[in-house]
């Protein structure tokens, strides 16, 4: 049974695996450096829907559908599914996971869903409470752009540090069996705010929190950077990730030798004009699922910090003069899965 | 340890008992039937704030601090807190949560969160990956009136099917330990949609929802509505009461005898002109906290079916022409845990 490990960290003691995963993307993605790992790319990217909600409640499908299906289950052997994502009221998900029939949980962790709903997803397996779970999450440039920013006949000029909203969804499915990748640990995040209002820079209020939740860990579990292959943040972007090594080194956990970011792998920042990098749920749901699971999968990867943060505030609270808190949650995922030895 | 039953239902098969609980409230809620059983009420509800989201997070952070202040712990004793609410991006829970520096899992289940955090924490602390969960929700009628409908100032007349955001908030702490009252079983709700598109409507789409989890939960545990003392549905208001009548009659489970919902509870329909009834993710969560979870306690109540409903639309898929999608998670509570006999 999982246990407890410090104060953040829950250990798995049975092997939770990862049956089934699928990336969904459209044409900037697919020419982006990792266009063809994407499980499904749809070009168009309204997904045939008359509105850029419902073509994130496609997209989101798509993933879902893929996964299930790689998974070699059905729907009906999902027990639950969790998921969440950036739209008022999370309706890419539930618009989504309408017709399923599978009993749900949804979430809100911004950008760091993935995480969050692999997390719970993967508990809730290890117990033996569900036998099947299904984590999803999505992002649409065009929805996010209209609800968080501007619409986009505004034309709005973008900072240097914007980010670029991914169009991707990422979905896995978990079971209690033998195969990789497996789950590992989990830590959750707390909430950190150190105060940043610019909602143009994103990376950087949410680079506090990556960095409270990969200490806990490492308190935690006594582990250290150098014990893993890659340690793999959601969307910090340009601006968040040398935050991020700085505050890390200053800790003496340095992560510069086998850090990277999804909001920097997804696109190439020269070449695609996305400034800082990508960024949205979508980000590393789908880094994570197209480029990252595969060669945990094959034994490329060994063990990998999966670390999605989320920048909570909204519209609403940005026009009211808050800050931005952000979260960040850890999922440790492994090609071989390791029992402690002395659980007592 | 839990363990499914049925197709939709978990039971706990070890003692997670609600440790500390509590209700705030503003004016109108204490004007209500139920007023006196409120732990806090603060008359303005603004709660010293400058704008309404921002009373809102004060709002949640009393109930909160209160039940943690009854569990007789301190906010450090707390391994999880999981919240949600109605806002966009659920920033009443975010920014109240956000010095506690609590490891934070946020939800999304609209009106069915009190259910939805509560059956998580629940089932956390019963596998004892947490020593203690908070889970949280609120809603604040003036956050939500401009959000969802007419900012107040516009005076917007209601329709007689309308209900009433109940400004309250609710939040319970769970551990493993004895002490009435205890989460017996939870059903985790699937989404259903019937259709409905009328926002001044949320009864009918929701009542669709309550009943497929309340069938589905006597299919899995073979128990029936005259085995409870009390049904307790969250804020399907007058008119998603008859209807899901209608269904559970229709079905052969008849709930007339021993229902009730806290939307006809919390306020008095004649004097408070309320019309439908109370609503909002506050509704079920302080109606709960404040007034069915101590008699559970003191044993005056054995054994209630919480079922909070959630309509899942959001303003934007509604100007789409969407359907209204409706959810419900159900606890069983009781005053007395029993295990199963014949676990095998």
């Amino acid at each position: 049974m999982a246990k407890r490990i410090g104060t953040h960290t829950i250990r798995l003691e049975r092997p939770v695996s990862i049956i089934g995963f699928a990336a969904a993307g459209s044409r900037k993605e697919a020419q982006g450096p990792l266009g063809q790992y994407f499980d499904c790319i749809n070009e168009d990217s309204s997904f045939g829907e008359k509105t850029w909600e419902k073509a994130e409640s496609a997209l989101q499908k798509c993933a879902v559908n893929k996964a299930i299906k790689k998974a070699g289950i059905t729907p009906g052997d999902i027990d639950i599914m969790l998921a969440g994502d950036l739209l008022n009221q999370c309706i890419g998900s539930t618009y989504g996971a309408r017709q399923m029939g599978i009993p749900y949980l949804g979430l809100y962790g911004a950008c760091s869903t993935m995480a969050e709903s692999l997390l719970l997803a993967s508990l809730l397996t290890e117990s033996g409470m569900a036998n099947r779970c299904l984590a999803a999450t999505s992002s649409h440039f065009c929805s996010a752009e209209r609800q968080f920013r501007f619409p986009l006949e505004y034309g709005g000029v973008r900072t240097p540090s914007a980010q670029w909203t991914v169009t991707g969804a990422g979905a896995c499915v978990t079971a209690l069996q033998s195969g990789a990748p497996y789950v590992q640990e989990v830590t959750i995040g707390t909430i950190e705010d150190y105060g940043i209002k610019d909602i143009n820079n994103m990376g950087a209020a949410m680079a506090p929190a990556a960095y409270a939740t990969l200490t806990h860990y490492f308190q935690d579990t006594g582990k250290k950077a150098a014990d893993f292959d890659l340690i793999l943040t959601g969307d910090l972007g340009m601006v968040g990730s040398s935050l991020l090594y700085q505050l890390m080194d200053e800790s003496g956990h340095s992560i510069t030798g086998n850090h990277k970011d999804c909001g920097l792998l997804i696109y190439d920042r020269l070449q695609q004009d996305v400034h800082a990098g990508g960024s949205g749920c979508g980000c590393s749901a789908s880094v994570l699922c197209a480029y990252i699971l595969p060669q945990l999968k094959e034994g490329l990867l060994k063990d990998v910090l999966f670390l999605a943060t989320g920048a909570m505030m909204s519209p609403t609270s940005v026009q009211q003069g808050e800050s931005i808190p952000g979260i960040a949650h850890l999922l440790h995922l492994s090609h071989n899965f390791e029992k402690e030895e002395s659980s007592c």
